[in-house]
């Protein structure tokens, strides 16, 4: 386990990359990851897993089968294990995700974009 | 289990007390906590538990036993189980906790300051 100051702008500095997740810390067998965002992600789900999403800059879409959540920058939302959704950030979007370190992101869905072993940032 | 937006910064507004932690969401068994702080709070540790710290606004010092850590907005650290620390805010200070639902702010140490059952906001 990894133990140091994160200063979380800095680390959004470090990678370009849209749609993959960057591990900035681990506790209690959770992930700590960060992702920059543009367009529109993939429908999934979590079966096990809880996934908190927090928007350190821009502005995040949460679709859902029958609603859309928009968070704002300092807004946060928990998508609750089971539940599909699909993430769409019109703009770059920042964003920072709590889950299990058993997460992926695109859930069972294997698509293009899904990264399999995250890199720690 | 709620599920709903949370705007950090409108939830630091419903309340006022230091050292209180209030419960903003809730997660794989970890819970999102609010807390204001001011002056120097009590030593203690977590024994099973990692904690991570990220300031919201202000700056947080994190006393160890062997060294301090300063952080500032938009900064993290997570203090891993078993390591003792003592938080200290010399002005006011907005804090995001991430740390499991057993947790207690203060450890095993019954303090004053000691709240057993944090509140939802």
């Amino acid at each position: 386990m990894k133990s140091e100051k994160v200063n979380l702008k800095d680390k959004f500095e470090l990678f370009n990359e849209y749609w993959t997740p960057k591990i900035v810390g681990e506790l209690n067998g959770q992930q700590v990851k960060l992702a920059k965002l543009k367009g529109e992600f993939v429908w999934h789900n979590h079966k096990e897993e809880d996934e908190m999403f927090l928007v350190i800059k821009g502005s995040l879409q949460l679709e859902f089968r029958d609603k859309t959540i928009t968070l704002n920058e300092g807004e946060t939302y928990i998508v609750p294990r089971g539940v599909e959704h699909n993430p769409v950030a019109p703009e770059e979007a920042w964003v920072l995700l709590f889950e299990p370190e058993t997460t992926r992101h695109t859930g069972k869905v294997k698509d293009k974009l899904t990264i399999e072993n995250p890199d720690w940032i």
